[in-house]
Order: C-alpha cells, then sequence, then structure tokens
C-alpha cells in the first residue's frame, strides 16, 4: 500500500494485520553533470513502490530533503541542517509511533544522511531510555544499496568508475524510472577524483563538476532496472525479517 | 522545470533568467472516509507541475509533511510540530536564497499550515531585521484555493457541503490525478458538522469520521480538472506578478 | 479581577468558580508619526481592565512584547522572534495549566501576533496529541477589534482612512486612556500606502513614516471611549461563551 | 521617558543624546497570604517610573514574567523556564542594540531570576565573544533593593523579620503604589521559615503559605513611599554612572 | 569511589547504601600569566579526588568545560554557551536520576559557571514543577572556594592580592597537585587591575595579561597543599550533612 | 603538549607553529563485569597523552560524556543526547577556530558516539555553507581502533571473542594505564551474544551483564601496553599527515 493513496480507515485495517511501515528518504542535491537532483530521494521512493506491487508491505510518503550541506555551493541542492533534520525525523516517527507502528523502516538513498539519521534514531530513543522504559518501537535504516546482492550487481555492472557520489549504479535507476529524463554531458576526467567531504565551499572546490571517483556515463535504464528489481525483491525479505524480529522484554 | 528532474547546471541556467521558484507545500492527514492521506500536499503539486507544461516556471520538490497535529488521532495522519516546521521551512528557503533565489512562492494545499508558514517567513525575516540589512528575499504562501477564480468555481460547483476539511473541491482535485484511487463510503450525515479545532483527541471526538461541514461525495474527477486547470493557470499569472514585483531599496 | 493585585488565595478562590482567564496581549513596535510605542499591547489591556470593572473575570498580567520584527527599523520597536515568542506563550500557558485553567483567552493587539499566537497554540496541542491524551486545557485568540460590533463600529467612525497599521481606532483607545501623552503631526500623504508586509529594511523604505493604509488624524478619546467600551461589553460575552462552551470526551 | 508611551522619533531624538535604557524585571508569583502576585514586577516598575519624573532617563516597557518555577505550586504564578526567559531575554536586547542603545540597565525585583538573567547576558556577548567582535552593548543587571542605602534603610526598617520572599519592604512598596489593594491576614508563625529552593512540590511542603522568613505584617505604605524616593534617586546616579562608564577599546 | 574506575555492578551496590554523588565541575580557560588553563576543573577534581581517599563518597568523572565566553580572547580558552551547558548539566543529571540518585552536589571551580549552573538547576526543577510532581532529586552548588573554612586560610595566605580572577589560591592547589607544570612570570602590575566581565573582547582590553585584581606570585604548593587538605574535609562533612537531609513531602 | 597544564601565552606560541590540535573524547557507560565506567574517554586520553610525550602535539582536555542512550539501564552511565551532543562539540570547535586552530581531529574511544559526532560536523560545515563561505578549518573523526595497525593487532591479540562492547582490547589498555583497578568476575556465557542496539530497555534485556560479543577475560596489562604504544605512533603520522594536507581555495 502506498500510504498517500490511503485512507485513514484503510490505514487502520493495515494496522490490525502488521505494525511495519517503510519511509524512503534521501536527498535533493546535485549529482553532477547528468544526474537528476532528486536521485537520492527518487531511488528508495522507486524501490519501496516498486516492492509494493508484489507484497503487502505499507510505504509513507517519501522524505525528500536530507542532510546535503556539502553540496550548497552548487544550483538546486536544499538540506536540512542536522539539528533540523533529526528534530524532523522525530516527528515523523512520533507520529507513527502514536498510530500503533513499532516496526520503522528507512530505506535512504544519500550517504550523507547516514549519520544524522542514526543521530535522530538515538535522540528518540533517548527519550525512552532517561525515563526508564521501552521505546514502544524499533527503527531500522537501511541503504538501498546495502539490501542483499545489490552492491554485488553494480560491482558486476559497474567495474571500475562506480564511485561514492553521482554514481552509475544511482543514475541508472532514475534513468530506468524517469527515461524523460536523461541527459547527457562530456565528462572530464572520465573518473572523477576522490577526497574528503567538509563544508560547500571546500567540496566545490575539489569536485569542480559534482562527481566524486564516479564514471555516470556507464549508467544505462537497463542496467537500473536490474538494480531496482533485485533491491526491491531484498526489500521485501528485509521487510519480512524485520517485522518477524522478537523484541526482548 | 521540475527541479528534481533537473540537473544543477540546468538550475544555474535558470537562475540567469529568473530567481522564482515555486515550492508545492501541504500535509499528510485523514480526509475523512473516502479522501487520500496524501490529498493536502498532492493538491498543490498536481496544480504547480501542470503549471509548469505551460510556462517557463521552476517547480521545487514538495513539502509534503507539514502542521497537522489536530489529526494525529486518526491512523495515517504524520505531523510536525509548528516548530519543526519553521525549522525546516527557514533550511528549505536558507539553500534557496544562498543559490540566488529571490522569490519563492510556497503554493499550499493545508489551511492548518497557513500559521506557521507565516511564523517560519517571520523568522527568517527577522535574522535579516535584528542584523538591521535587507533580507535578500521575498517570500509569498499563496493556498491553492486562493489562486484567482478557485474558490468562485468550487462554490458554483459545491454550493453547498463544501465545508472546511476533506473538502469535495480537493477531493476532486485527487480523483482527477489518481483515478486507480477513488474510494467511495456512506457518508453520515451527509455534511459533517462544524466547530473549533483544538489537540487530536478533541478532533475526534467532535468529528468521528474526519470531516469538518463537507459533502465529498459531490466530487468528481470532472470537477477536478476544471478546478486543476483553473488554478494553473492562475498560478502562472500569480508567479508572474510576484516575479516582476519591484523591491524598495 | 486583576490577577497581578490578587494574593494566591483569592486565585484559588477563584478557581472554584471558574477555569477561565484572559490574558491581554499585544506588542511594542512603532505606529507611526503619533501613535505611542506601547499601542498595541495597551488596546487589549485597556478593554480588558475596562471590562473586569463590571464582571467576574479574571485578567493576566499584559504579555507587552510580540512579534514585530517587520517594525525593528524604527526607533523603541521590541520584538520576539516567533520561535522565541512560542516558547513564552507555551510557558505561560503551562503555568496556568498547572493550577487548573481550563479556558485561557487571549485578547490580542496586534495583527502581526496572529500567525505565531496560533502556531504556539498547536505547538502546546500537540504535545496532548503526540502523547494521545486529552490537552486538559483550550485556547482561544481574539482580537480586540474582532470582538462584536467593534469593527462595525470603528468602520462607521473611520469612513476612509482606517488602513491597517497605526490606525485611527487603535490610535483613539489610547488617546482615551493615556490623554497625557496625545501627539500631534503633519501627515504626508494624509492616508498612507498600503503593501505587503517583510523584514525590517523593506518595510521601511515602503512606509516611511511608519503607518500602513492610515489616517490617524481621526483619531479623538471619545471615539476611543466608545470603542472601548463596546470592546469591554463584548468580551465579557465572549468569556461567558468560551466558559461555558461544552468539550467532548 | 516611557518608552511605551512615546513615539519612534521621539525615541529617535532620545537616542542622540542618550543610549542608555532601563528595563524593570520581574516575575508574578505568590508573595504569601497578603502579597500581590505582580510584586516582583510592580517593585521595579515603581520605582523606575518614580524615577523617571525627575530625570532624563528612558523606561522600557516591564518584563513581568520571569523565573519563578519553585511558586508553581500556587495559584496565579507565571513562570519562564530558564531557557525560555533567556531567549526572550536575548530578543528583548538584540531589538535594543538593533536601535543602537549601549547601555542596557535591567532593574530587577526577583531574586530568582538573578542566575537566568546573567546567563542570559553571557549567552548574549558569547555572540560576540565567539566571533571576535565587540558586542557592542554593555548589560548591566541590579537588583533595587541593591541601590544604594535601600537595605539599609530596609534594615532600618525592619530588623527583624525581612526575611528572603514576601518581605516587607516588596509589600510596603506596593502598598504605597496600590493603595487600594492592601490585604490582610493572620500569620503563623508569624515570622517564616526559611531554607532550600527547590521545585514547586518541594517549595510548598517547605513554606506551607509561601513566605520565607520573613514577616510582612510589618509593611505600611509609608515605609514604601520611603523606599520608592530613596531607590529612584538611587536608580538616578546608578544610571548616570553607568552612561559615563568608559568601554576599553 | 571514583565512578570512572569503577564497573557498573559497583555502582550499583554504592547506590544501595547511598544516593549521593559529587560531580567535580569547572572551565578550561586563561589564569593569566602563569595558571594554567585547566586550573578551574583542576582544583574541584583535586579536592574531590583527596575527600575519597577517606570517605565511602562517590566522585562523578569531572566536567571540565565550562562557562568562559569572556576569556574566549585568549589562546586556549574553551567554552560552552550558556545554553548548551545547561542542556548538557541537564543530561548529567537526568542520567543520574535515572539510576536512583537522589543527591547531586556540584563542586565547583569556577566563578563564571554559577550563574549558567543554577540556571540549569532551575530548569531541571521546572520540569517537575510545571507537571505538579516532585524532582526525585536534590540538586547543590557548593564553590570549593566556599567549603568551611577555605576562605579564612585563603585569606591568611594571601591578605592582599588574592582578586577574582588567577588567584594565588586556586593556582597554588594546581601548583600543589602538578608540580611539574609550575610556570613563572614577571607581573606587572604586581597585583592587576579589577572591574566589570562582558564580552571576551572588553574583557582582554580590560586585562591584558588575564589577571583579575590578583597577584599570583605568592601560590606555593605547599600553601596549595593546606587548601586541599582543608577543603576535602569540609567537602566530605558538605556531603554527609547533603546526604541526611531530610526531604519534605 | 597537555593544554590543561599549558598557559594561554603557551598556546600562543604553539599556534604559530602549528594549527593541529586533538581532542580525546568517549563516553562514560558500562564496560561488562569487569569493564571501567570510564574505559570509552580513558582509553584516547591513555593514548593522546602517550602520543605527547615523542612529538610536538597539541592534546586539549579530554570531552569524556558522549552518546550512551543505550546503557542507562546500567548504573554508573552517563549519556547526552545527540542534540546536547551535537551542542557541545559545536561550543568546543567553535571555541577553538575562535583562537586559530584549522585542523581539528577527534580521537574517538566509543562506537555510539561516530554518529553524533559526525552530525556534529556536518552543523558546524553547514553554517560556512548556507552563508557561502570557507569554513576556516578542518575535522576529522579518528577511533583509536582505527588507527594504523591497530585493529590487526587487536585481531591478533584476541582471534575470538573480541566483539564489539566491553571489548578485551579496550579493557586491556586501561588495565595497562590503571592497574589498581583491575576487575575480575566471572563470565557467563564466556563470549557473550551479539544483535542490534537499540533504547536502554531494550538493550539490558538483550545483553544482562552489558557485554556484546566479547570475551574480556583475555585482556592483560600487557597487550594494553602494546595496543596503546603502537596507537600512540600511528596517531603521530596521523596527526602530521592532517596537519600537511592541503585544504583547496
Amino acid at each position: 500500500m502506498l500510504l498517500h493513496l490511503s485512507t485513514w480507515s484503510e490505514i487502520g485495517q493495515y494496522l490490525e494485520r502488521s505494525q511495519t511501515i517503510i519511509i524512503p528518504i534521501g536527498s535533493n542535491e546535485q549529482h553532477g553533470p547528468t544526474g537528476l537532483l532528486g536521485t537520492d530521494w527518487m531511488c528508495p521512493e522507486i524501490i519501496a513502490r516498486e516492492a509494493h506491487k508484489n507484497a503487502d508491505i505499507l510505504v509513507a510518503p517519501t522524505f525528500n530533503i536530507g542532510m546535503a550541506q556539502h553540496h550548497l555551493a552548487f544550483p538546486g541542492t536544499l538540506s536540512l541542517r542536522p539539528s533540523t533534520f533529526i528534530a524532523a525525523i522525530g516527528d515523523w516517527v512520533r507520529s507513527l509511533a502514536a498510530h500503533g507502528f513499532e516496526k520503522i523502516l528507512f530505506l535512504n538513498g544519500h550517504g550523507g544522511n547516514v549519520a544524522s539519521i542514526e543521530a535522530a534514531f538515538s535522540e528518540l530513543y533517548a527519550e525512552a531510555s532517561f525515563a526508564r522504559r521501552p521505546a514502544g518501537f524499533a527503527l531500522k535504516l537501511v541503504n538501498w544499496w546495502d539490501l542483499d546482492g545489490v552492491t554485488d550487481l553494480a560491482r558486476e555492472q559497474f567495474p571500475t568508475g562506480h564511485g561514492a557520489h553521482a554514481t552509475p549504479s544511482e543514475i541508472a535507476v532514475t534513468q530506468w524510472a524517469y527515461p524523460e529524463a536523461i541527459k547527457e554531458a562530456h565528462y572530464s576526467p572520465q573518473i572523477a577524483d576522490s577526497g574528503p567531504i567538509r563544508e560547500a565551499h571546500d567540496f566545490r572546490a575539489r569536485y569542480p563538476d559534482g562527481r566524486m571517483g564516479s564514471d555516470p556515463a556507464q549508467a544505462t535504464p537497463e542496467k537500473g532496472r536490474a538494480l531496482v528489481m533485485l533491491a526491491a525483491e531484498s526489500l521485501v525479505r528485509e521487510v519480512a525479517a524485520f517485522s518477524h524480529e522478537h523484541t526482548p522484554t
């Protein structure tokens, strides 16, 4: 089910048979000369919505703006500060927990989100820990590229030049889902440089076209389709395992 | 242009000819027995994306979770607290202002958002006001039903039972855009009660099926189409007027 | 009763017969060439204290600094940011709720406060809504010019040039209450311009003497007296209705 | 001058001859069986307004709600948390500093405010200190009972039973200013107990009628008048000294 | 016991016989030409650890960074803003209260911390006060120089030139504990000036070598040893009295 | 150099030859039946202070309380919430940056800190990114067990039962440094279970004696000495590389 296309009573009925929900979460940020600004929130959205076609899982609206401060020197990037991001994730989770959701899985599309999402989880758990009571919910962060088999497939598809930002795998996923928005460019160098991530000014000086270690020219819609299908299947298994996990008391 | 389907350099080029951007903003909350949980963020998204087909305007990703604390007693509602909402709107605007956007129009789909969005604007302006400097940007809030002609059309379409929440006009808009997700129910009473809005517990006691003053059974996809087309045209004119507005110095 | 001139045990006795309290709330900000900086907090204070002479109502101390960031380019303006204002209103309400007040009416004197006060109400209600419990109190915002009959009287007194800021009606109210502080000036133009409200720098450029759409020269203490007497009577009825309103359970 | 009874241009003119302002600050909290809830904000207001009659000094509106968490178990007490109080003091000072005030004197009427006000000063200074720039303003906290000669007079007036809360001196000041609100009660014991101050529950258990170490029965309007006159004279000298103090560069 | 050199089960056993804990708290800031940057957190740490050798008391890890914004113009100073300091003290106390500690004594080494620590106490107590429940813990702030007899001894040791910052007594304490880190300098003037404390820029202009009113040349390790031994003995008595203090119910 | 045993002028001199500083950072939390509560802040402190004996590096005071919410069900654990931790790290960095430090290395001793420290870095960088200016400093997080060669040595020393919490390597380090505080216990099972980390209640139910996957009985002071010596050497090289790293402009 897609939560946003459901009514409140449909969600009430779903809660009687499952207390698990998936939140696609990403970022809206530059992705090099050809990557779409929405890449990082569209990838988990694409995968989660593909997965919901074949399984009784519930997909929340997409959390589309994340922690992308290092990309702010490129037009079109939108970023929350970590403190804002933590507060917003907190209110999403508190809303869902109030309805009785007990297993909340964030399917993430942006490496730069990981630390802040985990900090947000700890901020939420800490409310229960300081009060010496159970939290009542379990939170799980899964990057879509860490879903079972996905990184292996990407490595096979892109043995060199996968890199860390504006990767051919994420661009392939969006090419498959949004073929009308495939862009082309001449890359120079073909494989971009790598290095540390700091503030936006430093980032743009190090990575002038926005890529980190990647050669996005290798992306094709077909490779994207294969990644999505595999990821969607793995996600269904991941959700099932999480749903069935027993919480100690 | 849709920002999320663009590259950073395309946005850079857009900024050379316009410094105006539209942010669809809404809420994900119960909308009565048949209204979709996503209604309030989907309506402005639908209208803004329709508008962009015929005009050189730029549409940001949709800000999909707003201030809906009063709906939290109905499953599926997601809400930010006003303080979180204000912080998040702040970071969206600061991101866009950093890129050089000077006119930022929020196309809103949820009445409950209005106070918090205006408070967020004041919070942002206050940074400049305390520092005795110009803000560098102008912010505008436009509810989609306040776009030129839209309320008149809705009144004509729904002379009685329009109401204030889960209205036939907003449901008609989503019916047109998502015909696969049209729901049916028996309404009792046909036109729901009206009254004040307080916390979620009070809201659910007053409005047991979630509607306020409305009879959504009157919605049809065709009425929705007419509303969207009119709203989209009005939005283009609204954006043009805002873009050309002169800021005193 | 005036809370600040009472003892704690007198308030304890009042709480046995009523759980309603009125908080005059306003702003301290420029009001054009002749309006007093305290106009917006003095008006509701004047009206509430007049009302208490003839009714068993309780008036709290005046919340005298509000959201006036747009007036900061004029000397003497004091403003809270919305986030500070929301936090402070929150602590006022939490204090009163701890004593058992269940109906808290803010009598407001400043249009610029409205969004932040409503956001503050939602912030307070959200604590209960996220916790799935009743709030235990109801909050009501009433602008003094929206009290029954007041706008009609003002329109009759000032058929043209009432405007939106530094209005003759609010200045008349303070002239009646503080005749020793009546100021005079030559207005140019006689009726000030209107337009949008943004940050302080923009505001002063648009409205050089601080007025918006108004001709305060029409104010007289007599007109002020009539406004106060009518508003005070209406307030008593408003408070009675709010007190008797039934909360659903 | 009283700021709230002035226009913005009158304050603009004042700023050309002085950059000093006085803010009466206090608390609204229980003051024993006969003390008024407004005692702690009315005392500095009374003294500052008395002082302004004979000197060219500027008095801001009164900051009437302070840090009184320990009194919350008595009806009528209003309290800000320290964090809220610090934020609000911050915005008051930032507003005044934006207008060019360089010497801001808080005339305080509540011992429980002292720590939070000083913390607020440090919070404000820290903005400049972290940025390695001058603050541009100097802040001074003066309790009215610490004004030159006042404690000596109070000790002479009340050699025993002055105590620490609901003292005869503060009650005498309000008796002189608000003779219509003089209350009477039988005190038992005549001089209240003393001890530590913790949370409200603990406070009420220790000090059942709200007094700490005091015998307010000794208060008279005449003693109050003497205290006010002396304090007002001392305040004028204090303000002059502060105004003339040289800031090193 | 030293908490950091204990296991969790040892602390569990301690809690069965005592619910009192000591937190050495200070600041890391410039202390004149010869004082160590760690002086203000090392002094209470030295005294508390000395005390624990002869008594069954529990000493927490040292809270080593405090409120030192005014010293930030001197290299090596580390400061928290008051708001950060209050938040951090809050989490320390909430952690300890969750374990069952009921008496938490902060042994302080920095005058500049006092206001913020007391504000932090009020912030913590306010949680209980707004909720109308007992706090469950009592907090006590003791400056090491206020321990019984210590100021008398310091006055005897240093009849002139003790001053307020970089005092010979605190430097003597660190000389005794860290003889390998005794520094020497020529002081000019021999006794430093005194005056107000504001932001860092102002502080450095007033007190060019960092001292306030002191002549640290009088410090010797022997004097430090006497101060530590006396303070440690007094601390043990202070802790015992605090432990045995009865809380009213 | 150890910052806390230096004077401000010594730090001023150091800044002329280096702008790099090391902050040992950890946590104070349960470490199983025999591990010390201070383990995670003492390990990086031990290693950094060992390193400073043979190199011209500067070591700040130890940041001793981190993010340990999951350990709060065990007595003696102290934790900051992530939001508090982020604020405090922010003020440490802002203090150091104000003095001119440009390379700030956090030597971390607690896995649970990683996400919050990285979020804190992003929060700091974001200030510069939103303002479109260089940050002026680079931040680096290094876990001591990730220093060159350390994990290899630990794997060699403890081929099985190293685990993830209360590991024999960290306990060995503290055994070497604090031989007087070596504890003994019977472990059951010898190697503890592993699993996810959530709130404190869940943690204690899963890991009843506090260990995760480890057999601390293998720790010896000699193994600890080897780990410290190797880590200290690696740290010196790490600091040198970081110091010499060129920042793009």
